[in-house]
């Protein structure tokens, strides 16, 4: 079925609010197959509504308005759909009933301005508002149904899922349609692409989108209820297999933490040139404090051999960024914080500080596990501080996950 | 001028992706007088493309087109543009030029699916993108002009701000307009909107824009070259002076670097709730070396006391959440690093952990300099925990500026 999402206010088009409630609706009305073809954002004028309503109903079976219902004078939805659909208003007495009740749980009279939302087109039929006054309403125009929400994000939701969704889903005759979603790092969405270009000929039946959250990308695919699905995710497997960190859709900042759950695993960061940001990924999870016991940032090298007990000798040998020590960082928290897993990063995320031998975008990665530990050493430049330091941060991640899965016997 | 924006991709539709890029273009319009009338969402088909930008072309003078310019498949805008301007693609020798010159700075080869970014409609002018590989392009069809834009934000975002406002600013025929931007923290937008509700009145001249950079916010003027802007400065200052950060529009985490390199300052950092995220910021400043020497991200009691030196007994008596354990940890700290400044939070950032005496989002901050130290407690809850932890970094980051700007006599 075809749909699509009108969001009307003034303060929407100056950029003074953001608008969430399309998003919203979009993301509920996908899973039940319904496909948002168009969102609109119009302002408040009422002949700019009427059009918008109308030309919707031309395209659309479903139309979902969100704003413009409240009491003032800049609330004209109602009256341009009477017109959109050719009559007029009318005072709704069930519209008049839900607004009492609502008033009553208030204790609050009804003013006359509020009256002005028991006024109806001709043939809607009311919708209550379990957060607000205003009441909605569904109406037919033409070939599509249209429901009018209000434009509060918390009243519009609590109307949509108490009221609207179990009618749409009530008209719905199709199956709904599944989503599967993978992620992937280590190469650009560009690159993806190109690989995976036959997709579309040779599984004609399944949607692929592509999503990126720099420096990983998430494939999407949306499959009907008959779709073999097991066929696609075989030939993916196949071409992009080694770039796959999790066949959930989780991004490694969550996979990661995922696994350290599962297993009962501690762990402990050292970081030098990602600054902070791989403790900061980490603690965004929520529960963070069951796995992660904490890190070092040692900028400095003096930091580096006092907290971290790394040895001069080594930072004069080998260079602050070198495998040899990421490797004394990452025993040196692992052994301070009594931690399962010590990780540590250092290398150069620029502009400056690089060399012929160290360029910027040098990245060592180490990992210290019971009484073993490993290293890496990679050159990546984005050319942008963030964007290295982002890239360092997740590479380090997957490095975990790989040493992770590698000791546990998991498949990603 | 009447304005349009369309958004474009099939991730907006499905509601995987919540678009910010219209809300964000539509303020930037906002300030220059003129009126964006409608907001489009479409999904990727040419056919679809085309008929919304013919669309357009005959409702506006202006309209900004975002995503779609990318390397894959379902990047079909420059295609829709030819077709809806009667014309058709032809390489574009100048996108091609500006594409290898990007390529160039990654060291990396240009492919043939990359290449199709350079193919443009005929009479396009291209615009280069600072941030990325997908060329963006201007293009005049019927009564409109049209500005072609990536959809990923940074890259969009960049590309607006260096050359396409620069061109939009030109064809208005205004003379140049300057912008002077302050930094607020502390308050929200509708609230530091409903203070300055009187601004357009009392200086007609000067436009008021509003940026948000969650927690902080930019106030934006643009004013003619005859307004009296320093009596709108005053204005500001008398109205909202408490909460600026900065009168050059730098945020706090660009603020408070250049105040350590400007006084030759240097600064260690502990950390438990805000997990890493102030140093991540801090080290986001390139040449951040210079005055960061690290951190202790201790997220385990245990790493409290080994490595900053929190003293068992103030755990056990005033909890890990407290401005007695945020002092000892700002002390740890600055002893270990040999730094100037000492800085620690500890908070709780939810969802859970709270209690009734300590509820989620609360924030204790120390700072501690030369035998001083000082602490505060806050309690904020945004109801997610990662902008709660972003909270409470700026937050960490406003105190120390406030702290800075005392002891060197240093006004705001």
């Amino acid at each position: 079925m075809l749909a699509e999402i009108i969001s009307t206010g003034a303060e929407l088009l100056t950029g003074a609010t953001l608008d969430t409630n399309a998003h919203y609706l979009a993301k509920e009305l996908q899973p039940l197959g319904i496909q948002v073809q168009r969102i609109t954002t119009i302002g408040d004028e009422e002949e700019v509504l009427r059009k918008a309503f109308q030309e919707a109903s031309q395209r659309s079976k479903l139309c979902l308005v969100t704003g413009g219902l409240g009491p003032t004078d800049d609330d004209r939805s109602a009256q341009a759909a009477a017109q959109a659909a050719g009559t007029e208003l009318e005072p709704n007495p069930t519209a008049r009933k839900y607004m009492e009740e609502f008033f009553r749980t208030l204790s609050r009279p009804l003013t006359s301005t509020d009256a002005k939302q028991a006024l109806l087109p001709k043939g809607a039929e009311a919708i209550p508002n379990p957060k607000g006054t205003a009441v909605g309403f569904s109406l037919q125009i033409h070939q599509c149904h249209f429901y009018f929400m209000p434009g509060v994000p918390q009243e519009m939701k609590a109307m949509f899922e108490k009221y609207v969704l179990p009618k749409i889903k009530n008209t719905l005759q199709t199956p709904h349609h599944g989503l599967q979603t993978l992620t992937l790092f280590g190469c650009r969405e560009a690159e993806a692409a190109e690989i995976l270009n036959d997709f579309p000929q040779l599984f004609p039946q399944i949607q692929l989108g592509y999503r990126v959250h720099f420096p990983q990308i998430q494939l999407r695919l949306y499959y009907p209820p008959k779709a073999n699905l097991q066929n696609a995710l075989d030939w993916l497997k196949q071409k992009v297999g080694k770039w796959i960190v999790s066949w959930q859709g989780r991004f490694l900042e969550e996979e990661v933490p995922h696994l350290l759950q599962k297993l009962g695993l501690k762990i402990a960061v050292a970081e030098s040139c990602t600054g902070g940001l791989v403790s900061d990924l980490l603690t965004n999870f929520p529960g963070s404090s069951q796995f992660f016991l904490g890190s070092v940032v040692a900028y400095s090298n003096s930091l580096k051999q006092h907290l971290l007990n790394v040895c001069p000798q080594t930072l004069q040998k080998y260079g602050a960024v070198s495998q040899e020590v990421a490797t004394q960082m990452a025993k040196g928290i692992q052994k301070h914080s009594q931690a399962d897993l010590g990780l540590a990063t250092t290398g150069i995320a620029g502009p400056s500080g690089g060399s012929e031998q160290k360029p910027v975008g040098t990245i060592c990665i180490a990992i210290a596990y019971q009484n073993l530990s490993h290293s890496w050493r990679f050159c990546v430049d984005f050319r942008e501080r963030e964007k290295n330091k982002l890239f360092f941060a997740t590479m380090a991640l997957e490095s975990l996950r790989r040493h992770i899965c590698k000791k546990y016997n998991l498949k990603t």
